[in-house]
């Protein structure tokens, strides 16, 4: 007799299932982080690969098509900035498009990524295009690695925990954009409303960040930091740390990475740590080095600490975690 | 007075127009070949990167999950060998997919990747994946340059042009697969259609042919030949190269590039001049270097030669090409 064969859908699955399942696929020790490395001889290289679709990751509601090729390239470096990359080298583009596309389009595409690249370092080196009955971006970048290679597995009982600056504003951005009417529009300032739309439209990778991070190394520690991007959120990036490292993240509820015009209540503390799209660089590592990275780098705060234990955050006031905060990003 | 606002629709401006105006967003010397180059210190690294649609490049009707799995493999590593890869290194694959996608043809992809990257060399060192409308992988594929770096715009009167294999093959496997009433089925050997079909589904990319392009270098020669591959089919592949080494290809219509059993009649000569899909080795090359290598490869075959002139194909009994064979494969 033939067994049953069960056939599951991978809205069945779930996002976290199938990348547990796609996991098989690669070699030990590539499957923790977003960015690939090469060692190529007497540099690595590191390499990093997104796929965007339009309706998932991009609107014309919200996005024009410079802005689309701006993101592109600045959320993908940012994955290999919160690697370590020392020099980004090149980037290629695979587009696919509906044969109605106007060109106006895609040349805004690729003006916005002509921008960030010459901000940023690297330059287009390659690509493909299709047609296809949904618009899609699909980007490869490709540096060199610098000093410090951070992994989400690197973190240890007794590091501090940074950020690289506030969170929640591209998720006002967004907010903003389509005019959400859960915002209360004289909490805001003008200053604050115009940088969360900046910051949704045109983020910007932390490589500053990381080169403070290089550069205030106490010279008797090793080159050992956990980081990784809070481009899925702020918790969910911390979160991925204590998978990785097996460990718990302790984190203070009124010291949250915040915009000092932020304004309070439920909905803002729920954008910071969840809002997404935040491409800040989240780094677990030795409270002497951490010390002096926040007198480096002004925007860096510190938000919490690593202790042993099963993997999972808690408050340093002993409440638990509501798990519903963590719904907001799943792509299946 | 404003000026009139004219937006063009990729349908409206075609494939050709496409690619002309995205490489203005491209560093010189970087355009002319599918495979990007960066030289990374001391070894040269080759960058290729290829979107799969369904419906476009690949159907279930004619493909298996793992046949889709090893086709953008071996096809991506095709464009590499072409360019003159050393060994694979490493591969990233964007996948996309709709929500009710069965996990059973995710498997089957990534099964067929590993099965063709267990063969030809590389691992899968990265990706990303997301939910949309329709199957999409993006594959970008990292390997080392050898000896010799083979770029379309390589090309000089006097070399003879040559082929590592039949062509045609892989367009006659598509019409076995989808019972293509053109054929008549009598004409076939059974080896033929077998092979056809093994072509079209699981196709091998030309690594043995630049291997042994590079041992027949006679010493006093430099290393400088031109080559792509024929995924376009074969015209299209040489006419690639005369238009970047501004030549023209002259070639004989009684020793096209086909298998000993391929019929006779028009269809066949199209199919083979013009099927696409081929992934065979197309060089031009000194005619000593040329006549090593067909000694030392069993399936090259010259098919031609090189003489100067504006870039066009002509046929050496001074008949004009057929504009409308070159009309088969664009993609918008």
């Amino acid at each position: 007799m033939r067994g049953k064969i069960l056939i599951e859908s991978l809205e069945q699955l779930g996002e976290e299932e199938l990348l547990k399942r796609l996991q098989r696929f690669m070699p030990i020790g590539q499957t923790k982080d977003d960015t690939a490395q090469i060692n190529s001889y007497q540099k690595n290289l590191l390499v990093n690969t997104d796929v965007l679709v339009e309706g998932v990751h991009f609107s014309k509601a919200t996005l024009s098509a410079e802005h689309v090729g701006w993101k592109s390239i600045t959320t993908n470096i940012s994955d290999l900035a919160c690697s370590g990359v020392d020099q980004i080298l090149g980037v290629t583009v695979g587009m696919i498009a509906p044969p109605s596309t106007q060109w106006s389009w895609v040349e805004g595409v690729y003006r916005g990524m002509d921008k960030a690249l010459n901000q940023f370092g690297g330059e287009l080196i390659g690509g493909d295009c299709s047609t296809g009955s949904e618009k899609v971006l699909a980007i490869t970048a490709i540096g060199t690695l610098g000093k410090l290679r951070l992994h989400r597995s690197n973190a240890l009982e007794g590091d501090y925990l940074l950020t690289s600056g506030p969170h929640g504003l591209s998720r006002l951005g967004l907010a903003l954009l389509l005019q959400d009417s859960q915002i209360d529009d004289k909490q805001l300032t003008e200053e604050l409303k115009e940088k969360a739309i900046t910051t949704h439209q045109k983020p910007t990778p932390p490589l500053e960040a990381l080169r403070a991070l290089e550069t205030s190394k106490p010279k008797k520690l090793p080159w050992r930091a956990a980081g990784t991007d809070s481009s899925d959120g702020l918790l969910a990036a911390i979160q991925s740390i204590c998978n990785s490292s097996q460990c718990q993240a302790v984190l203070d509820p009124d010291n949250l990475p915040k915009d000092p015009s932020w304004p309070l209540g439920e909905l803002w503390d729920k954008w910071c740590i969840n809002g997404g799209e935040d491409y800040e660089l989240i780094v677990s590592l030795p409270p002497s080095w951490a010390e002096a990275f926040l007198e480096n780098f002004p925007y860096g705060q510190k938000i919490g600490f690593i202790k042993s234990g099963p993997p999972q955050i808690i408050w340093n006031n002993g409440e638990k975690l509501n798990k519903s905060i963590f719904d907001e990003f799943k792509h299946f």
